[in-house]
């Protein structure tokens, strides 16, 4: 889970999988705030969950880091009925643009908590 | 390089590497911004820089996700001279936390640019 003082994920020593997800919000608003709070507590609890990282910039820029045991988890969080739902909402009218990137985290290193 | 009307990096299929930089900044500035911005310029002029993605949100916390082309340029920016001088000055003054994930990028996908 993340460090609720910093929002840096504690994670384990490497090797486990990150999502990075970037996207550029559009101006609606139509429940969003909602729903990403509620697709942070819902990933929380799926199997293969290590932690999560993100951060919006107020010029619509963000970027969702999280982190996950295996790809298999990584499949089954994206196959989860709200979650797709949240998906579908998001390319219809949340994100102008959002780009997902999937990879395999080898090595880990930093300071401080 | 990251698109200028987005911030959103125009990447290459996978695979290729990310560099996962998450930070909490301290309230120290000295100088802060102004190196920021002369280690993303100086990273996109390495050899095997593909793009950079960077939010910083008003509490302190900060993802920069640069990505490269292998580890060996991955490699080759950490050791650059005016690199190691900022990472020391940002070690010594400027983050209270930073963690760093390399990470190998299987798949990507997504939307809009």
């Amino acid at each position: 889970m993340s460090d609720p003082t910093t929002g840096i994920a504690d994670l384990p020593a490497p090797p486990f999988y990150a999502v990075i997800f970037t996207s550029v919000r559009t101006q609606v608003d139509e429940g969003y705030a909602e729903m990403a709070d509620k697709m942070v507590a819902l990933a929380a609890q799926q199997p293969g969950f290590l932690g999560v990282e993100s951060v919006r910039a107020d010029n619509g820029l963000g970027i969702t880091v999280s982190y996950w045991q295996d790809e298999a988890s990584i499949k089954g969080w994206r196959q989860h009925a709200e979650h797709q739902l949240a998906i579908q909402k998001g390319h219809q009218q949340w994100y102008e643009a959002a780009f997902t990137r999937v990879a395999k985290v080898e090595r880990a290193y930093g300071f401080g908590k």
